[in-house]
């Protein structure tokens, strides 16, 4: 039997000390915005932190308010008797660092000029979203998580926390990612910089106070659309279907599946800001958990946690192919991961939709840690 | 021994008669661009008809002067001796309707308005570029053809010349294309689509007179590269290796993959027109080779002329998948299709660039009509 957590407030955390970035530079105030589901118990041990994906926020599971129309982005994987179970996990999300949902990005305010960051925001990498997390369980009085999940980019946080704070979490869980995205997951996310940074609206990021580019945005979004799926959703959701009343001879005239896009595209632009989508897939894209560690080989012996890594089988902006590389070089270096290689036609976007196999899969990995 | 055909110039015909397109418009002008190679030979039957893709053009061979420094797209694949034996055949290749090299298309002078069609060009579909190619061949005397061959949407055309005209040619040799795209290559087109007319620099398509809309015609380039590799060619080519002297903590700094669509996007834009771009996506994405003919299989039925079919494994815009469902279905009305899938890490692009093992395939298949 599975329910929801309720109505959830989001609470913020303001760092009391600077933030020093992966980069070299320092923000001297740095605020986190953060859900919780769940009760942590009195031995601290039983909390679990997930991580959202590219353009996700701290809102993972029920309610913010009672009217709302949609649970929150994981509400499907979070809440009394799910995989991720709020009746014996205490459940964290936060907005990870250089987001507009809360945490500081560059659409925050810069309490110096107070004017929006802009591109004067530092480039923030996966590493710098783990270490702010970090700071927040500190702040939170847990020590040692259960676990760290996460789809996506969110799964690369989990990586990351095992290489960066293996001693403070006993099991990540990524999700549809990889230590690296592939050459042409970077090519598709420069369709989407071109895409925004050629809106003359753009004005090297300083929109702030006029017309933002949104022409820009959504039709970077689009481009992200196309890799959340996979040639068979495509098909299966689509076809080749022409939208009602349009004619195949005139020119404007769309087929259903351009119609989807644009109106996804447009939808995003509502409410998500174009540097910040800048900065997010720069951030995708510099990931690499060998960074700086002598290789990869190198950087999965820091990994002392248990692991287990779910992947779709039509996934192609994270080809499961990465896992199994992933987890034959664990395996060689005396890890013991576990993968699952869930065959799905959803493509990427499996991980937020293919809940009941994945919910399976991680109760029994969450019970065994 | 193979050789080239040397230097070759660019012809012209004009009809004597208005054009009836598919949708219904006329047009009272008609001017086709072709180039041949090779010898007609006194019956008059042994002509090649090559197609060529999207963005092609007539030149498929040889040097159009003497100090040219890149021959023609299929050089490889036409001349003494190659894949399209010039010492046997005459290979005629010809600039499809609506592009932009010497055919009339949407960038030509309306003769009637002295103006540049624009958007007033009808709608073009596969259909009228086979129409306008048969009175070419009418035009050179030939009744019919030994073979009709093209890659990608070329593909698509030579496909099309076997339902329309199975008995004005002997063969048809469909490389890299289908019966209709997917509509995850709908979705990429529309990418394109979209990034083209939101440049303000379009203006509804009236942006003869003025700037052209430059960085939509880029950015839809680009997204047409991703769909011409593919995951392994991204691998191979680029990997992830970032651009000398940029930093990967800079904001601005780019992958070399990133680079490499940035510099192709812009080059593409010096010789190609933004609304024929527009024109020729729309042509691939409406052509449906059962349209208007009681379905695929009964589309099928139309196709007497012996066919050769090939397809790349890597190929993610053209999945060899059609090509098996189109060969399955032809088998099933008695037809005898040949089928070549041939393995390959070049994705689409792999019908430019794997000519030694289509060579092959291509001399035989041409040697048993």
């Amino acid at each position: 039997m599975s329910g929801s957590v309720g109505v959830v407030k989001t609470q913020f955390f303001t760092l009391k000390e600077e933030f020093f970035f992966e980069s070299g530079r320092v923000l001297s105030s740095v605020t986190v915005a953060y859900e919780t589901y769940g009760k942590l118990n009195e031995a601290r041990d039983n909390a679990i932190l997930v991580c959202h994906a590219l353009t996700g926020n701290a809102h993972a599971a029920g309610f913010n308010r009672e009217d709302d129309q949609r649970p929150g982005w994981w509400d499907s994987m979070i809440g009394p008797g799910k995989a991720f179970d709020t009746d014996k996990y205490f459940v964290i999300s936060s907005n990870f660092l250089g987001s507009c949902f809360g945490t500081t990005g560059p659409s925050s305010v810069d309490p110096q000029t107070k004017k929006r960051y802009g591109l004067k925001f530092p480039v923030v990498t996966v590493r710098d979203m783990v270490k702010l997390q970090k700071k927040l369980i500190d702040h939170l009085g847990i020590e040692v998580l259960h676990s760290v999940a996460g789809g996506s980019m969110g799964g690369m946080q989990a990586l990351e926390w095992g290489a960066t704070f293996p001693y403070a979490t006993k099991s990540i869980i990524p999700i549809a990612a990889s230590a690296a995205v592939t050459p042409m997951a970077i090519a598709f996310n420069a369709i989407a910089k071109f895409a925004i940074m050629k809106d003359p609206n753009w004005r090297g990021g300083d929109y702030y106070d006029d017309v933002a580019p949104l022409d820009g945005l959504a039709i970077a979004r689009m481009a992200g659309h196309i890799t959340y799926m996979s040639d068979a959703s495509f098909h299966s959701k689509f076809g080749r279907r022409y939208a009602t009343f349009e004619g195949i001879y005139d020119f404007k005239g769309l087929f259903e599946v351009e119609n989807y896009l644009r109106y996804n595209g447009y939808k995003f632009t509502e409410f998500y800001d174009p540097n910040t989508y800048l900065y997010v897939l720069k951030a995708m894209d510099i990931f690499e958990l060998a960074y700086g560690r002598n290789g990869l080989k190198d950087a999965l012996r820091l990994i002392t946690s248990k692991a287990l890594f779910i992947t779709f089988t039509s996934d192609f902006l994270f080809p499961p192919y990465q896992t199994e590389e992933l987890v034959t070089l664990m395996k060689e270096i005396g890890n013991e991961p576990r993968w699952e290689n869930i065959e799905s036609d959803y493509g990427h976007d499996a991980f937020l939709l293919e809940f009941e196999a994945q919910t399976e899969i991680i109760k029994n990995f969450l019970s065994e840690v």
